[in-house]
């Protein structure tokens, strides 16, 4: 996944290649720089990415997310079908705001299936993973919102939108979820030069939400009908719920037309995850598209993705497809959420995982200190000690206290000789007694549930 | 650790400064670019660092190692003290050596312990973590070396290196684990203009290894005596050896005064860790510092670090200092050597930790698979299915051979009427009836080893 590693190994393959002397491949297709490979496939999300210029002279840009140079890797490498995940860090030349989790460097985490498959099958497993990942983080109620690139495609043909207005248009109706439709609409008529029947028409079709039904009712539509792309992507909507039922993800689930997410690489099926309990994220809060949501507003997009079938393709010497399905997790925006409700609460939360400080009560006990604690590392224990030849008793015990250390083993004089540790339990202040070759035991009996 | 998260924060932290109308700092202190703080902290390995310019036309360049930001992070948060570890990338304008484990985009993880405390304790820290994890890496025997810049600081002054070349000898004499000391020797004559005699006295110096003994012996050495910088470092070294035998590390630790680690930041303490098993990883094998070693020739450095005291106090508008010392690991490098060492074994590598592929026999059971997919999933099992309607049952049984993957739950009609599951173990074949009730157990117990 590391881009200049690919850069050099491509370089070194091309350099082989034309040293033995050439193949009969037509198209010749030398990928030289990062910046040509992230060149025309975030639309108007391009803005966004970091140039950099090396030493050497050659144009460089930082990562814009993960999606485009895993389609790299497939088609440089020829990967015709995997499935993996992949957590790094990607670079935006956006206004960070600090509170909501929008930084320029931040962490992406990713997981595609990429493969020949029967339709919707891995993209309903995407919509699964989401799914139990947002359950899992208990991060409040939630939804999962879900379209298809060719539904929305479908939709502007018959509401009349002319063929090179659907991307931007596109991306007018993306903003749905941060202004009203009345925006939205103005921003269609006056900016975009849509025609106001057009624009109403697709006022209609973008407040409508629901499940199975809509996608059944969607394809007795006597306008949609007419699109050929539309009905594609309203069978398989129906079919992926059909899996949807089987995988018991419905519930949070939803087909919802004012779902257009930016990015120009999608080719069918793209989902959203946003949280729907107010007050759990600082965010907007506007109503959605116009009509009140039937659950409370979104809070914000916390996972996203979809199908781009032909990303792979645009990498490869022959063009070669390979479909893929995907989804990213915005591991800030939920770090944030999680932070804020962390804080929010009385519980403290542990910056260590240190289960006891080996502490003593006297001078001239470090050696000591230093010996019991590599007992307690060598057994397996989290331990730590002062870098003190002499702390004083107290300042060890409001270390535990500061940092949630939950035991202190105390040594003094009478301890080494008797064989024992002094073992306190800060919480309580209790203090025991225990043997040194009890010691490990005792430790891990009275940590087992932290 | 952000670059620019810190970037940003420090810019706002600054024009707020601004606004409430200055103080009464003398030395005005404003660190714009990431470039900057890069500068002037890696000595000759500076060439190394990528430089990139964004769009907006501030010069910023390519975090080199994770050292020099940790200590810009320590210094604009006012953070005294702190124990921490960091992976993330870092990137070098380097020749690239693939086999070796040698990239210009690589993975770093450091420790660090910062803070002012007693002599040696956390040096001591530092070195039985490197321990101990070379150790449970299993990667072969290894050696850690130990050495100090005020020993080679001082070694150079009683040798009769002029004050100003004190960096590039030092330059040199850290090639001693990749040139034999006769070129070593040569580079400093003729290319640095040593004298011959102080040459040869550093040769006799460098050749030197041991332990506290040897320590020891060089403080009663008359020539190094002549530095107080070098006896302060040896009786460090004497002390550290009395803690590194509390921690019970000394059969590997070797104080060894040809280790001279690059970087200018170093102020006290510097270390190494090395494999001495040949074979183990390719890489130089020549002989070190012209004398044989006590072991086997060193095959590759796979952890390194120092004390670096000053470092902090560069980036602190007040110039307070916080002592730091660290290790970095390799581990793109012991990655190359796991994974050599994996391949050469008759072990197959799984990929995958999937513990059963739900698969079918009949045609028309994909709801089914999906069905006994999602009680598995629920249940915490690692499952798997093909993404096809009705794929045959020799590729899902080949699948599971290629990938490791331990069991195939086997779907058909007659396994549905009866209420159970066919449950094959792919490496014997065998084939049991196990209820559908008692499914999870039954792969729990049989995959629980693995």
């Amino acid at each position: 996944m590391c881009v200049l590693q690919i850069d050099e190994e491509v370089a070194k393959l091309l350099a082989l290649k034309a040293q033995i002397g050439g193949d009969n491949v037509k198209h010749q297709f030398v990928l030289k720089t990062a910046k040509e490979t992230l060149t025309g496939k975030y639309g108007e999300d391009s803005k966004l990415i970091y140039d950099l210029k090396d030493q050497g002279g050659e144009l460089l840009s930082l990562r814009y997310d993960l999606t485009v140079p895993f389609a790299r890797y497939l088609a440089m490498n020829k990967i015709t079908n995997i499935k993996r995940y992949h957590i790094a860090k990607v670079y935006r030349r956006d206004n960070p705001a600090m509170t909501r989790g929008r930084y320029r460097e931040f962490y992406q985490c990713d997981f595609d299936i990429a493969g020949q498959y029967d339709a919707m099958i891995p993209d309903a497993e995407c919509l699964k993973i989401v799914h139990d990942i947002l359950s899992e983080l208990d991060l409040g109620d939630f939804r999962i919102k879900v379209n298809d690139r060719r539904i929305l495609d479908g939709m502007f043909a018959v509401c009349g939108v002319p063929d090179d207005k659907f991307r931007t248009i596109c991306s007018t109706v993306d903003k749905l979820d941060k202004m009203p439709w009345e925006d939205v609409r103005k921003e269609m008529v006056t900016e975009k030069g849509l025609s106001e029947e057009a624009a109403d028409q697709i006022g209609e079709y973008v407040s409508l939400q629901g499940g199975m039904e809509l996608a059944e009712r969607l394809l007795q539509d006597q306008k949609m009908c007419r699109s050929k792309q539309a009905c594609a992507g309203l069978s398989d909507i129906k079919l992926l719920f059909s899996y949807l039922q089987l995988f018991q993800v419905t519930d949070k689930v939803v087909f919802d037309l004012s779902l257009a997410r930016g990015l120009d690489y999608y080719t069918g099926i793209i989902y959203e995850g946003v949280l729907t309990q107010a007050g759990v994220a600082p965010g907007s809060t506007e109503a959605q598209n116009g009509t009140p949501a039937e659950e409370s507003v979104s809070v914000g997009s916390v996972a996203g993705g979809g199908r781009y079938d032909g990303l792979v393709g645009m990498f490869d010497p022959k063009g070669r497809k390979v479909p893929c399905v995907g989804v990213s997790i915005g591991i800030e925006r939920i770090f944030s959420i999680l932070e804020q409700k962390a804080e929010a609460s009385a519980e403290k939360v542990r910056t260590t995982e240190v289960q006891v400080m080996v502490a003593s009560a006297q001078k001239n006990l470090l050696e000591e200190r230093l010996r019991l604690l590599t007992e307690l590392w060598n057994a397996g224990i989290k331990a730590e000690v002062m870098y003190k030849k002499n702390p004083k008793l107290l300042s060890q015990l409001q270390h535990c206290e500061e940092s949630g250390i939950p035991l202190v083993a105390i040594l003094g004089e009478q301890e080494l000789k008797d064989g024992v540790v002094k073992l306190r339990v800060v919480a309580s202040r209790e203090e025991v007694d225990v043997s040194r070759a009890a010691l490990v035991d005792e430790i891990r009996r009275r940590t087992s549930q932290a």
